[in-house]
C-alpha cells in the first residue's frame, strides 16, 4: 500500500469551491485560500439561523497505546461512509500541531483511504490558526511583562505622568501567563526572563504547547467574535501585589489580541479522499486542554448536514468527557450517538499482560483481558445518557476468532452495537456498514446527563470526575493545590467548569496503570485559572503542559526531495 | 482626510486575480489566499527564464526621525505614479512585522492614498511567512536542545543504541542559536532556560525579533527551494565541546525546517489603492538584520514589469548598504536608480538644532543645518555608482520658500534631481512628476560598485563600511568581538559579507548624535555567524536585536468595534 502521503498526493481533489457548494454554503460566505482550503465565513451562522441541527456523533476510543487506534481514520471514514449510503455527513476535526508532526506521532489527517487532503497542508500551517493563536497569546504575555517593566523602573508619579493612567502595581512573583510556542520544547517548560541590563525585573516564566494555551480552549469555544472578545478581556495574566487579579482588559490588550485572532475564528473548509466536507477548527489537547474542536465549526456543520462526525481527543476519559462537560455546557448540543474506537492490538497492549506472542498473532489471552479496558469505556460513555457504538478498527493481522470473539463480548454490553470498520483499507466502502450502524444508533431515544452540576464546588466537582470519570476512589490536593483553590473561591470563580490535566496512557493519573486502575487516589498537583475559557484546569500527577522531542524525533524523516516535494510525512 | 484604515476599507478592490493578470501571471501561477491576496508560484521563474529584466528602483531616505519620513508612502506613490505615465511598474516590498505594528510604529502599508491594501491583512498575517519564519527557527532551538538533553542523560554507549548514530558532543555553554518570536519582547532578550527535573541542562538563550531571525534573511536572500534547503544545511546552531561547529544539517533537521517554509517561499501579491502589482515577500528589518525584502520577488517582478519599486529600510547608511553589498551579491541585480526621501520636518530634526519654533513652522536655519545630512546620503548612494532623486514628500504646512531652497540646495549635489512627492494626499497624480524624473534617472549609464570585494578580511570589509559607508575614523573591537573573529577565522567564514546591525537614528552607533557624525569609532561589540545567509553579523555600540514595548504601546489602541471591524491600525 502506498503511504498515507503519496495516496494524499495522488489524490484527484474537488475545488474546494465544490465541496462548499456541495455542503451548502454560497460562494460569498468562503475565501479560499489556495486551490484546496477555504475559510467559512461567519455571517453564514446569521443566514442558516432557522434551520434545524443534524446529528452530532462524537468519536472517542478506548485507551491509547503506541500502536495508535485509528480515532481520526475512524471519524473520517464515517464521515466517507455517511456519505456513500446517502447521508449528508461533515467531520469536524481539530488542526494538527507542529509538536507531533515534527516529533512523534506524525500528523493528524487520518490514514490509508480514510483521509483528510491534501494531508501536508492540513498537518502544517493551514490558514494560520495556531500561528495566530500562539501570537495572541504571546502578546499578552510581552504586554504584560512591558508593564512591569516600566511600573518597576519608575515612580508612581512619573508612571501615572508617562503612562497616562495609574499602574497596576504587578506582583513580579505573581506572573500567571506563561508562553507558548507550537513544538515540543521541553528546555523551554521552566525558564528565567529578564536578565540583562534593563531587560527585568528577573522573574520565573516557562512555555506550553500552543495547544494548551487558554486562547486556543477560547478558539475552540467561543460563539463569535464578540463573545471571543469578552472571554479574552477576562483572561486572568497576573496579580497585583495585594493577591488581586490583572486581565487582559485591565492592561488593554484584550482588542489586540482579539485583532490577532479575528480571521482564526472562522473554520477551515477541507474534503476527505472522496470529496465529502471536513471543518478543521481549533487544535487543543484531550490531555492538557480541553480537547476538542470549535463549537462555531460544529455549528456550521450541523446547520447544513444530516450528520456531523466529530473526535474528542485520547480515551473517553480524556476529550469525551471534556466535550460532554465543558464543550456541550457551552454549545447546547448534546452527542447524539458516541463511537467507541477499538483495535485488537489496543486490548491486547491494555491487558497489562506480556505475552511470548508478538502483538499482531492471535493472542485470545491477552485480548479478553484486555476487553475490560473496552468495557469501562462503553460503561463510561453510556453514564451520560449517549449510545455507544463500538468501531473495530481492522488491522490485516487480525482473525476472525478474535473479531467474533470480540463482537460478541461486545453485545453483552450497554453498547447499542459493534461494527468493523475498514475504512483504511477500503474508504468509503469499508466504513458503510459502521455508518448504517451509526445512523441508527442516533435514532434512540437518549438523555443526556452532565457528570456534574456547574454549582457544585471545585472540590466537589474534581472527586465526581475522579470517582466517576476515572473510578477513583477520592482526590489528594498538593499544598500548592490547595493554596491555590482558596485563591480561586477568593476570585469567585468556583462555578466554573473543570478540566483535567492528566495522562491520557492510563485511565488513572499512571501512565504504566493499565486495563482499569483501581484503589487509587487522585493527585491533583496544580490548579490554572481559565476564567476567559471558563473552567480550571487541574493538574494531576506527573502531567506537563510541554511534551519534549524524543531521541529520535520525526522531523529527521522529514525533507524536501529532488522535485520539491514534501517526504516523511506521516 | 480619512485615517489609513479607513481609506483602505473603503478602497474598491480589483480581483486579485486580474491583477495578477495584468502583471502577466497565468493563472495556474497563483494560489488565491481570500479575495485579495495570492501566493505567486515559483514556477513561473522557469516560463519567463528568456524575458529581459525590468529596471529596479530602490528607495532610500535620510536619517529617520520620529516624525516617519514616508519611505512606504513614496515607494507605493511612486509605483501608482508610473503606472500613472504609461510605465508598467510592480511595488516589492517587505512583509510588515508585529513586533512594529503593536508597537509604536504602527502598521508598513504605506499611507493615505498610497497604500498597499487591504492594509490590515498586510499588517497582520498576511500568508503567513513571518509564522513559518518563527516556527523554523524555533523548531531548530528545540530540535538542538532536545539533542543535548539527550546526550546530557545518556552514556555514550546509550546514545549510540537508542539514538543509532554518534553523540554530537553539544556544549551547552555554546549554543549559538537562540530564539524568536514577531512580538516585541524586552523580557525575552536574555534568558535561561532548562530548570525543573529533567529539562536541562540549564543555560543560557535568550529570543529575537523575528525579523532578525537567519532564516528570514534566508528566506530574502534564496534563489529557489533547493537553495534554502542547502542554506539551512549550513546554519550553525553551536559549537561541541572541541569548538567545531555544529550545523541543522548535523542535527538532522534541516529538511524539516525546509518543509516549514516550502509554502513561504513564494511571494505574495496584493494591490496599490490605484490596482497596481505588489509583490510582499520576506521581512528583515535593516537595523538589525539586512533590512530589504527578496531576491525571488523582484525576479518575479523584474521579469514581468518595466519598473520595479523596492526599499531597504532606514536611512541610505543601513538598508540601502546592505541592498548593495549583500543582496545586489547575491541576485546579479544592481539597483538603475536611487530615490532618497527627505521631509522638511526630518531635515529640521537632523538639524540638531533646538528651536524656538515648532517643526511645522517654516525654519529656514534648522532646514539648511539638516540639509547636511541629506547631502550626506546622496553622496553615499553615488558613491555605488546608482544615480540619486530625491523626493521631497510634501506635508500641507510646509512653506514654498523652503521647498524651492532645499530644491536649490540638492541641484548643487550629485543628484539627478529633486521632485515633489504628494502621493500621500492625492495618490498615483501626487507622484507623477516624480515617476517621471525617476523614469529619467534610470536611462543614465551607471556603473554599480561595491563597497569592498568579499576576498578582504572582516576587518577590512567592516573598516570599510566604518570608513566609507558611515565616515567613521575606524572601528574598535571589544574582547568578545575579537575572540570570535579568530573563531571564524578558524572556521574559513572570512569571505562571508558584513551585515552591521546599528541604530538607525544615527550614522554613527550612537542614536544622539545628528547631522554628519564626525571624529568617531565604530564600536564592534559581538560578531553573529549567518553561514547560511552569508554574511556575518556584526553588533555596534548598544543596538538590541529585540525590541520593547513603550509605556503607551500601539496595541492600546487596536480593537474591534461593535460592527466587528477591526479598529486603531495605522
Amino acid at each position: 500500500m502506498l503511504s498515507d502521503i503519496e495516496i494524499s498526493r495522488q489524490a484527484t481533489l474537488r475545488p474546494i469551491k465544490h465541496i462548499a457548494n456541495k455542503l451548502g454554503l454560497e460562494p460569498s460566505e468562503l475565501s479560499s485560500f489556495g486551490e484546496s482550503k477555504a475559510k467559512v465565513h461567519l455571517s453564514v451562522l446569521k443566514r442558516l439561523d432557522d434551520n434545524l441541527e443534524g446529528k452530532l456523533v462524537i468519536v472517542t476510543a478506548v485507551t491509547p497505546t503506541p500502536f495508535g487506534e485509528g480515532k481520526t481514520v475512524t471519524s473520517i471514514g464515517l464521515t466517507q461512509g455517511l456519505n456513500a449510503i446517502g447521508k449528508r455527513a461533515t467531520a469536524c476535526i481539530r488542526q494538527p500541531s507542529m509538536g507531533p508532526v515534527f516529533g512523534i506521532k506524525g500528523g493528524a489527517a487520518g490514514g490509508g483511504l480514510a483521509q483528510v487532503v491534501p494531508m501536508e497542508e492540513l498537518n502544517l500551517h493551514l490558514t494560520g490558526d495556531i500561528h495566530a493563536v500562539s501570537s495572541a497569546h504571546n502578546l499578552a504575555a510581552a504586554a504584560i511583562d512591558a508593564c512591569l517593566f516600566h511600573e518597576s523602573r519608575l515612580s508612581r508619579e512619573d508612571y501615572i505622568e508617562q503612562a497616562g493612567s495609574e499602574p497596576l502595581n504587578i506582583s513580579a512573583k505573581q506572573i500567571l501567563w506563561r508562553r507558548v510556542v507550537d513544538h515540543n520544547e521541553r528546555s523551554l517548560r521552566n525558564i528565567s526572563v529578564g536578565f540583562g541590563d534593563n531587560n527585568g525585573p528577573i522573574h520565573d516564566s516557562g512555555f506550553d504547547i500552543t495547544a494548551a494555551s487558554e486562547i486556543m480552549a477560547i478558539l475552540a469555544l467561543s460563539r463569535d467574535l464578540k463573545d471571543m472578545r469578552q472571554r479574552i478581556a477576562k483572561l486572568i495574566l497576573a496579580l497585583d501585589v495585594r493577591g488581586k487579579p490583572i486581565t487582559a482588559e485591565d492592561i488593554g490588550v484584550a482588542g489586540a489580541m482579539t485583532v490577532i485572532l479575528s480571521q482564526a475564528i472562522e473554520p477551515t473548509l477541507m474534503q476527505t479522499l472522496t470529496g465529502d466536507p471536513c471543518l478543521i477548527h481549533a487544535g487543543p489537547f484531550a490531555n492538557i486542554a480541553h480537547g476538542n474542536s470549535s463549537i462555531i465549526a460544529d455549528r456550521i456543520a450541523l446547520k447544513l448536514s444530516e450528520f456531523v462526525v466529530t473526535e474528542g481527543g485520547f480515551g473517553s476519559d480524556m476529550g469525551f468527557e471534556k466535550f460532554c462537560n465543558i464543550k456541550v455546557r457551552e454549545s447546547g448540543k448534546a452527542p447524539d450517538a458516541a463511537v467507541v474506537v477499538v483495535t485488537l492490538k489496543a486490548l491486547k497492549a491494555n491487558s497489562g499482560l506480556t505475552s511470548q506472542l508478538d502483538i499482531n498473532e492471535e493472542d485470545m489471552l491477552r485480548l479478553q483481558a484486555g476487553f475490560a479496558n473496552l468495557r469501562w469505556h462503553i460503561n463510561n460513555v453510556s453514564q451520560y445518557g449517549v449510545p455507544v457504538v463500538v468501531a473495530i478498527n481492522r488491522f490485516p493481522t487480525d482473525t476472525e476468532s478474535e473479531i467474533s470473539w470480540l463482537k460478541s463480548a461486545v453485545s453483552d454490553t450497554s453498547a447499542f452495537g459493534c461494527e468493523i470498520s475498514e475504512a483504511f483499507a477500503k474508504g468509503a466502502k469499508g466504513a458503510e456498514a459502521l455508518a448504517k450502524m451509526v445512523a441508527d444508533a442516533t435514532d434512540q431515544v437518549s438523555e443526556f446527563k452532565f457528570l456534574y452540576p456547574l454549582e457544585a464546588s471545585i472540590e466537589a466537582k474534581l472527586l465526581t470526575i475522579a470517582e466517576s470519570g476515572y473510578g477513583a476512589k477520592g482526590i489528594k490536593l498538593s499544598d500548592e493545590a490547595k493554596r491555590q483553590l482558596v485563591q480561586i473561591k477568593t476570585m469567585g470563580l468556583d462555578g466554573l467548569a473543570i478540566c483535567v490535566a492528566k495522562t491520557p496512557l492510563s485511565i488513572s493519573h499512571d501512565p504504566k496503570v493499565k486495563g482499569i486502575p483501581a484503589d487509587f487516589e487522585l493527585p491533583i498537583t496544580q490548579f490554572k485559572i481559565n476564567a476567559g475559557a471558563g473552567f480550571i484546569t487541574a493538574l494531576v500527577g506527573k502531567v506537563m503542559t510541554m511534551p519534549g522531542l524524543g531521541i529520535k524525533p520525526g522531523y529527521l524523516n522529514i525533507d524536501i526531495n529532488e522535485q520539491d516535494e514534501i517526504v516523511g510525512l506521516a
